[in-house]
């Protein structure tokens, strides 16, 4: 199979960087008329995957909504992320797992393992326990031509110190960049990338020598405009999927409102990045 | 409901740190004769609640190892979670979890909230989003009465770096100890504790102005022996839960084996703590 790299970069070049999320909380819910349970994420979910199909090159569920239910949120979200692959789509699983040793290995296996009931093309990670501590599930990624995408820079303020702490001379942010890139480059082919908030300002030389793509949250509902994205990262050579959630199911609850308002979506960034 | 804290200091006093840890990876169930499957899962499950009740104050079901087995996996996982609060054990969930805003407080809701199908006594999170991205999952704690474990010192070598980052004048780690310690304080309950590896040395002024329970992992299988422990951590007003899995369910397969030995592993840490 063709990595995570390839697939992501062709499926973006002919679709467009935008990648719609599913964030099926309680007041998506309500604002869609349906109820908070098993049977309203699973209308919510069908209708996305089959607007997404239509429009987008990957979907981001967030694994958290699907959680609050336990097994029976877990069923409808393995068979949206089956659905939606069988349909075309990447798949982000917006996890933010973190491990390490037999744990991390087993979250790549969870995650990222074709045999896997929740098997996706790629997952968020957090490197709180150090980038080299989830090698088990790059490692995952590499056997199974996914990919991985570890939160760097994030898109909320109170992260800010944390990420721009001073690891010898470097920031821990601009370390990772460079940790990322050293084990891309070692794989020849870039299926580690990195979460980059739009709201944040940032180097460009660390994330282009990164190679791996980027994942942008931060997009409509959380601040930052297309123009903000455009002047943000342009002329970056990395494979750019930005994502929007709210901004998107904002429009629904009717599959024709949601394809219009993604290709809406898709024609600012496409504009705003040229 | 009494708070976790006091529901945690009190069992812990009767019964002694320890909290065994149900990892239930591929090697460990097949050392106990068990298919890596979701049978074998239920199995091993099974037999750790079991012997646990008999034993000690709590257990950490590492979530990593259900979530291999997507939906079925997880439905093991709430059975096991509600077997155990019912036989008296307090139910640390190993989830690592980690994001910002609504989706915060989905992973709050979907593992403090009583009312959840995974609803444990406590999760643990991961802070590289910044503490304060993550209240609303304190928020959720304090409304149930439950608790929250920050990684703080992982146990690992490949954290250190970051973790011990320069943010200002204060390591990453330290400044962590005192915002949870700020936070806790404002609570007038210590509902907020942290992960420090049993193999980290520290100082105990940050660690004690903390206030909440530390959660040791990294005895046995990862290195510290019970001395190690007390030579550590004694003298410490926090309340200790002293985390070991392999270390116990290599004495498996049967009950009587994994109560002799997380007797004898109690005893032994009971003496070194003394």
């Amino acid at each position: 199979m063709e990595s995570f790299s390839v697939r992501l970069a062709r499926a973006t070049a002919n679709r467009g960087p935008l990648c719609v999320g599913l964030d099926p909380s309680p007041a998506t819910l309500s604002s869609w008329g349906l109820a908070d349970s098993v049977e309203g994420l699973r209308i919510f979910s069908q209708r996305c995957v089959e607007a997404a199909s239509e429009t987008v090159a990957c979907i981001k569920p967030q694994v958290a909504f699907f959680e609050r239910f336990g097994s029976q949120g877990f069923a409808v979200l393995e068979a949206t992320i089956r659905t939606a692959r069988q349909a075309g789509l990447l798949v982000i699983a917006d996890a933010k797992r973190s491990d390490i040793s037999t744990t991390a290995a087993a979250y790549g296996a969870a995650w990222l393992r074709e045999t896997a009931p929740l098997a996706a093309d790629a997952m968020t990670v957090t490197p709180y326990l150090g980038l080299q501590a989830l090698s088990p599930i790059f490692d995952e990624a590499r056997e199974a031509g996914a990919g991985v995408f570890v939160v760097v820079s994030s898109s909320n303020p109170e992260g800010r110190a944390l990420q721009q702490a001073q690891m010898g001379e470097l920031s821990v942010e601009v370390a990772l960049y460079g940790e990322i890139g050293d084990l891309n480059n070692a794989a020849r082919d870039p299926f580690i990338g990195a979460v980059l908030g739009a709201t944040r300002a940032f180097d460009h030389a660390p994330v282009a020598n990164m190679a791996g793509p980027l994942l942008i949250p931060g997009f409509g509902a959380q601040g930052a405009t297309a123009q903000d994205v455009g002047e943000r990262f342009r002329g970056l050579k990395n494979t750019l999927v930005v994502a929007a959630s709210r901004a998107w199911t904002d429009a629904g609850p009717e599959v024709k409102q949601l394809i219009d308002r993604a290709s809406a979506l898709q024609a600012s960034l496409r504009t705003a990045l040229l």
